[in-house]
């Protein structure tokens, strides 16, 4: 059921047997008013499995699939998800300094991509992004990451809040990136353990999320346009790790 | 003559009139197989301008003008270039230690876009790309760029060994990125006038360019993905410049 060049799977059947085989599934579209045993069954499954589940109506679905859908249809990961708590001891076991990168609401698939290359570049042990709002990793974003997608670890997380104090109980540091922060970048101490925070280009990093970082910092900025482009501004982040880890 | 949303202009006498009023335009294609008094005419006028002539086939003609384009269309440029000459004087009499960024081959718009975002919060006094070979500077490149190209000077040269040789002649430091330089960005000193040589992602630095160059340098690398994101080196670059020069 599987389209050819595409990570798309859809009809009822289809969905539920994957649903229900723990398949790496992004999403589930289910069409507006299609209700009974089936929606409360995919519903409750799509729950337990930290599937986001949203309800369309019927043309959207029919931009995606050719045929008949049945109502619904899935994403299924190009790639296989991890969780932080499995990666962190993977990485002090090698004895390296860990380093972590959390996008909050990148939504846009060719910075996501851009930004896993330079992640993989730089070293990163694992990209943090949330369950809901974040880039799907589509076709386009493993091409924009020019392969870096298949070598780094991709973490989803529930809440970012909590992955947060997760790494902080665990003797990682965590520094967001704000345009109000006054510190600049090159003068926080990036020998330790550490996870950057990069929020998205139009919205940042969300309040909650701030709140719970330790710093806040801003790169340097000497002409009047905007801010970096969030791709820029993640690889000028990871530069500066590198140049004081180097 | 001009189309509504694009900077194409076409039709014989247009264009012959808008390149003898010395309007600035990046190129003109003429259709294959025309030949006499307009085609030399054009040809001369061509040469003396500085503008690019392309000779196509109709078909190629046909895909961006939908009528009567008479054999010949012409790109107009959608900002005003102006000559390294001209713009390094001015950065003395500011007292202002000169920045420039060289694009040597970056054909991709958006790339280019993003670039001149980050030069222009860099505070790059004038990006310099050569006459031939550079992304045309269209609508896409505007809007990449987030309004930096309405505020920062571009200049086109004809030659990029030459404008070196001129930058450092004028005491700026010519420093050009390799993926196979073995000194690391950060070991060298910006805080002398410099000018940084970027090359395009495939074919990086021309040789010539690459010769002409004080030093060449690459930027700190852990994994083992290709390299980083052409607008994404560009924009360490320039951090590295502000970092040393804050």
């Amino acid at each position: 059921m599987t389209k050819k060049d595409t990570n798309i799977i859809y009809g009822r059947h289809p969905i539920m047997d994957a649903v229900k085989a723990g398949k790496a599934i992004d999403k589930v579209m289910l069409q507006q008013g299609i209700r009974g045993d089936y929606e409360k069954e995919l519903r409750f499954l799509c729950r337990q499995n930290d599937i986001q589940l949203q309800v369309v109506p019927k043309e959207r679905l029919n931009r995606f699939v050719n045929g008949n859908h049945q109502g619904v249809i899935g994403f299924q990961s190009l790639i296989e998800y991890q969780h932080i708590e499995n990666v962190l001891p993977l990485v002090f076991e090698k004895s390296e300094t860990p380093l972590f990168l959390i996008l909050d609401s990148v939504t846009d698939v060719r910075n996501f991509g851009a930004i896993a290359r330079s992640a993989e570049i730089a070293g990163v042990h694992a990209i943090i992004i949330p369950q809901k709002g974040a880039a799907l990793i589509n076709a386009d974003a493993i091409k924009t990451s020019a392969g870096a997608l298949a070598k780094i670890a991709v973490c989803r997380e529930n809440s970012l809040v909590n992955t947060i104090e997760f790494l902080q109980n665990s003797g990682v540091q965590v520094f967001a990136s704000s345009l109000e922060a006054e510190g600049l970048i090159q003068n926080l101490d990036f020998t330790h353990p550490t996870a950057l925070v990069v929020g998205s280009e139009d919205l940042g990093v969300h309040p909650s999320v701030m709140k719970a970082a330790d710093e806040t910092f801003i790169i340097p900025q000497i002409g009047t346009t905007d801010s970096f482009n969030v791709s820029v501004a993640a690889g000028i982040m990871l530069y500066e790790v590198m140049r004081q880890r180097f």
